[in-house]
């Protein structure tokens, strides 16, 4: 059976770990007629150019150009420069959309940038490695995960259903959310994990010597779980924690208040206290595996 | 090859997720010309009969008497009630070992307890699931991890090196220790990683219901791992910290210092030291996999 693909011409900027997938992604489903790309590093493009990932371009008005789908993939403190070169280069009807980890920030930035006529529908696939660049990438990333999807208000929704098939075809299921929801609700899931787990690998380098070579050889016991999420892309998280602000520092609130009152109930030798804790904390492990999440 | 068993007879104490894993371990190795068995849930022991772990007891001076090394394989805070019913059934000659997560307060809590001639040498096996209970267990727990001993001043080596060999036959390194510094290294690599999973997932779960369902969801994006150390057994957990209280406050302060300058990096937009902090951290996973623990 031969398909039609969704888009015939898709513009990818930025081809990392999530750009690339999203290449490979299209090529297998044949999801898009042509696949074009650009990438502010040279070695990336090098990279990308022979993966075969699509047309490779030096400039990013030549990636876009006649775009019917242009996706973002940079890391967000690169956004606000990005803004006007896609206002030039962005054909009327297009979709502009991206997979920025922090949304209230996209619309910020590239909001302001959108020329008339073309749907401004930002996005973010809740998937993602340890692992970075264009040699990461998989075309199986976004299978079986969530996307979201937070169109500004008037969005045009035969465009957002267009969005929605290229995300379903890629093997996600898709849902549609206010931005500042969105902030709120990664702020949580992903964001302050991924904080406290940069955190407590940073308290273990900062141990004498001898026992840091104790850590990583006792790893096994809790630590090295945290050690994979703390070794994400230093430049994307930086940006995320500057661009989520407000919410990041809403949720580290309630943790450091939820935080103390166990540092206590150990100092004061509450035993019945812990118990509880530890006990309703199982659940929620149940509920991420019922919803096949796990 | 007939092996001759390293110990004849060996009593197991607790046949939870460790203990049912070293009976099977025991079994497919032939370590143990006997097993013995002792819980003190009628449904544990119902269980271990049923899946054939070894000679199953209703009384633990049966599962103890005549055995040439005895495990302890119970929460630690059960430990100070096993004392005087294990001075009574141990035999001379006999090690005793066991396999709790804090060290120091094994020695507090059975130490005075040990008859003249029994041999004892606290143990913790670095390995271990989410997953509880005697059906929980299997025979490649131990495979590929380390074992820590933690031999009381004075023991003899040949008793020591008989327990070590047992544990590397199962398939681990042993590392010979200090107990209050194998509290230490523990307090860092596992007892912090699972009380702040604990309390991040605790966390999550005073949001708003709406929120705790989206939460769950989207629990990819970093949250979901650490609801797998969060549903860890709350008893064993609870007992951990509160038999590791200083270790765990002194890492646990630390910790804090750390988390609150990554917060007032972010409040105050200082992208260079959060930048510089998540450089560092990954770092740390690379020592991790070279040492093959990832």
């Amino acid at each position: 059976m031969t398909e039609t693909p969704i888009f015939p011409r898709v513009g990818i900027i930025g081809i990392g770990l999530i750009g690339s997938s999203l290449a490979r992604a299209m090529q297998l489903g044949r999801l898009a007629g042509e696949i074009t790309i650009f990438d502010a590093s040279a070695e990336a493009r090098a990279a990308a150019q022979e993966l075969d990932l699509g047309q490779v371009h030096d400039r990013l008005g030549d990636a876009i150009a006649d775009a019917d789908l242009v996706i973002v993939a940079v890391p967000i403190g690169a956004y606000a420069a990005l803004g006007p070169q896609l206002a030039r280069g962005l054909k009327p009807g297009a979709i502009l959309s991206d997979v920025g980890s922090v949304k209230q920030a996209v619309v910020r930035d590239l909001g302001p940038h959108v020329p008339e006529g073309v749907h401004f529908i930002p996005g973010h696939p809740i998937a993602g490695t340890e692992h970075s660049g264009p040699r990461a990438g998989f075309a199986e990333l976004f299978k079986g995960r969530w996307a979201i999807l937070t169109p500004v208000p008037g969005t045009d929704s035969a465009a957002t259903e267009r969005l929605k098939a290229l995300w379903e075809r890629m093997g996600s299921m898709v849902e549609i959310m206010e931005p500042s929801h969105h902030d709120q609700v990664l702020a949580i899931t992903s964001h302050l994990p991924h904080l406290i787990a940069y955190t407590i690998v940073d308290t273990a380098t900062q141990l004498e010597t001898s026992t840091q070579s104790e850590v990583i050889k006792f790893s096994a016991s809790g630590f090295r779980d945290f050690t994979r999420i703390a070794a994400s892309d230093p430049t994307m998280w930086r940006d995320i924690f500057l661009n989520n602000r407000e919410a990041v520092l809403e949720i580290l609130g309630r943790f450091t208040e939820d935080l103390t009152a166990l540092q206590r109930a150990i100092r004061w030798g509450e035993g019945d206290k812990l118990f509880e804790t530890f006990t309703r904390t199982r659940e929620v492990r149940r509920g991420i595996i019922d919803a096949k999440q796990a």
